[in-house]
């Protein structure tokens, strides 16, 4: 085969599968001969052998295209469906199955851990980004290694203040999201076989960091009302050499549940008494409906044993992906695990946010957003009073954007969210929030999202397919069983 | 204390810590009131307290600030100096010490991992990033998560097209920044206690996410001129259960040196025989000094076991830590990890570098690059050959931006790094590549800054440095021992 065949044959395999859609700009042929270090002429003959194959063609002055006829785009890959029945499921399997949601725009997404991308300053934010990042010099770029960029930390130890806390510029470490700055804080207070203590339910990502660090585990009961079971801690601080605790303290993801101040008190003094360090995940706190922030655990922190885990990915900017540690007595260690793990959170993101926060008028957003998220609920719990079977239970929380819903016992809700995929709408079922697969009656709910007759009709088709499983569910199947 | 005085101390206290720094914004009235839930008289009377100490003052229509005058500047906290003679030195702490002179503005960077900034074409790419982050709607923002912007993955796959390979978009996992793509594929690999395969010297990151991760290393030489010792890597996949082995076979850090293609086809060829997942760091690919670019180990690769990691942090836009794992038959669990660790890297960013892969003219600019880079680099080795002691070697690699240098026996790197840095001059000394602090008579010297009288005065000092060493460096103190 001569070379410009080869050449043609390669691209050709990349237009067939898809991986350069009609429209796609194909190499200059200057690029193309630096590249390949082949002549012009070989290169021509090549493109040229695509154009006859209809492949691709020459725009005048712009250069060479996928044709649009090229090949019809390859029809998305179904989702692998977990057939109801008596399949097993893998649990982190379902996990993904409810993120892979998130990304399919026609899904109604209740299941879904973000609220509504059109509830944020989108235009605002992406304005700043725009201002501030037409250029970037050497010390800006530095600026942006860990900790990370000054003006953004300032920032955020400004609002620290504004929730009446003191914490330190020193203390703050910027990451890619909270999520880094939960994992980076587990790997550096853990080693292999270690013992720490999480929630039951927990946030999912707990799990999967702890599986990752073959960490062992002590589950802490969260109650959808009172929060988290101190007593419980108590003895497992008593029993085991716990080196960490992950906590969500307000708002809790599932159950929306908050810690009352003596009782966030109780928590810190009881750590603080068996010196344990206590890694607080708080990305709703912005998100709160009282008049007043609801502290964090970190407030009542003397020993800084507590890293505060933040983020604007919640409440202002998600695909940015900015988020923070205020580390405590933790914080230079942290900033060591960040430059070895990932360097710094992007710098544009970062200056993006900076610049926001200084001058978009985030309060003005703030105060509104919790406005309408404190609606949305109301709208949310009302839609379950009506459509869902009576004894349905969920959660009216301080804050978020989350319902913990407690469904009657005959509902599995695994297979609730197999058949609302099946109707276009997600939920993320109990299962993927705890490590044995429990909660099977529960389902978390999202009422980020501007209340609509949609919406209306999704939980109402919600509380049908309840209402089916009710009539025919449990004699057609029995409940699917986790691993 | 009244209430306004309690808030008028904390702020005080921020204001003189530097944490809100002269011409730094404090809340307005409204906002503060909102957040404290006091009223705004309090706020007022604290506000007023506050530029009776001459700390604040109000702007007409602007609001409140932090007086010009309010407090010097802390100076800058001075590094925690090393000082010669027997002190034990951590290699840990070292390595930190190396990367924060990165921050140093001031210090002339020859220890630093990246080439001056005034190399990347930081305004076009800033350019993109304003022009394509004006706004961002639900699509773009869910089009940022795992496995990444569709439109960057499928300009990374067209550059590996470009460089003869052909790449699924599919495969590809975009990450923040080639560090995550390698420090996520070790987590994804290995499990505490396994044995992983890594190179010596290597990138000190390496070192770092095994002792996080809790593995048993084999370490395999890396000759500055032959590159890997790959009758040694037989040897350690016979004896040991390798679960995978990570090297840099292109321009490799710190040596320079690459793999010619038949012994990267050997290396393969034999980790393909005992089914041991290659981790392929190539961060470097783009910066070859030949014509055509340099095939990686993955080009080899026919069972899907080479997860090559790429960055455009080394030759683009170091600050917007936008990286790839071209995942091989790992890409979907690559996928996993990415999901439950930070999730999507940030979408600005990503959308950013995809435009200017688009219309920026990056193949333009690399042609460019390249060249200047070889150039430097001759330019740094005639230093060396001129102010270094008669008896030191210099590597002359085949792209990149690094010289491994050995100095004469009698020389300690971690003593010069020192006395450097009191020069105002950072050098990366050997030991920070190895786990035992082995390499102390090596140092990596970075040639990515457009050559200057400065650059040049750097290198004479360095050269007299050494020097000084012969002279008296061995009768004043023994070598400083690694622990």
């Amino acid at each position: 085969m001569k070379r410009y065949e080869r050449l043609a044959n390669q691209i050709t395999e990349l237009i067939e599968r898809g991986d350069l859609p009609p429209g796609a700009r194909i190499p200059s042929v200057r690029a193309a001969c630096r590249a390949w270090g082949v002549s012009a002429a070989t290169v021509f003959r090549a493109y040229y052998l695509l154009e006859n194959r209809g492949l691709i063609k020459a725009l005048p002055r712009s250069g060479y295209f996928v044709s649009a006829t090229a090949k019809e785009l390859p029809a998305q890959k179904s989702r692998a469906s977990c057939s109801a029945g008596t399949k097993a499921v893998n649990i982190s399997e379902l996990v993904f199955d409810v993120l892979r949601t998130t990304k399919r725009a026609e899904t109604i997404a209740l299941g879904s851990a973000f609220m509504s991308p059109t509830l944020f300053p989108m235009a605002r934010v992406g304005k700043s980004c725009a201002t501030v990042n037409r250029s970037m010099d050497l010390a800006t770029m530095v600026a942006g290694l860990p900790p990370g960029h000054e003006g953004l930390r300032q920032q955020i130890s400004l609002r620290y203040l504004m929730a009446g806390m003191t914490v330190p510029v020193d203390e703050i470490i910027i990451t890619s999201g909270a999520l880094e700055a939960l994992t980076l804080s587990v790997q550096l207070l853990t080693d292999p076989g270690d013992v720490i203590v999480i929630e039951k339910p927990t946030f999912y990502a707990a799990l999967q960091a702890i599986q990752r660090l073959g960490l062992n585990v002590v589950e802490i009961p969260v109650d959808p009302v009172t929060g988290h079971d101190l007593e419980a801690l108590a003895r497992a601080l008593q029993h085991h050499p716990v080196r960490a605790c992950w906590f969500m303290t307000s708002f809790h993801n599932p159950t929306g549940v908050t810690l009352d101040d003596s009782r966030k008190q109780a928590l810190v003094d009881l750590l603080a008494s068996h010196d344990v360090p206590l890694i607080e995940d708080d990305v709703y706190s912005e998100l709160h409906f009282g008049a007043a922030p609801t502290r964090p655990a970190k407030f009542f922190d003397r020993k800084g044993l507590v890293i505060h885990c933040g983020s604007f990915a919640k409440c202002l900017a998600p695909g940015y992906r900015v988020g923070w540690a205020a580390g405590g007595r933790f914080a230079g260690a942290l900033e060591r695990e960040k430059w070895m793990t990932t360097l710094s959170a992007s710098v544009p993101a970062q200056r993006a946010i900076a610049d926001y926060l200084e001058h978009g008028g985030y309060d003005r957003f703030l105060h509104k957003l919790r406005r309408e998220l404190a609606r949305q609920q109301s709208q949310m719990l009302d839609a379950i009073g009506r459509y869902f079977p009576a004894n349905t239970r969920a959660t009216r929380a301080d804050g978020g954007y989350f319902t913990w819903v407690e469904l009657p016992h005959y509902i599995d809700s695994v297979r609730l969210f197999q058949a609302a995929l099946d109707s276009g709408i997600s939920v993320a079922p109990g299962p993927i929030f705890s490590a044995d697969g429990a909660f099977r009656q529960y389902v978390r709910l999202n009422y980020g999202y501007q209340w609509s007759p949609q919406l209306d009709k999704a939980v109402a088709t919600l509380g049908a397919l309840c209402a089916d499983e009710s009539r025919c569910g449990a004699k057609l199947a029995g409940p699917v069983r986790a691993p």
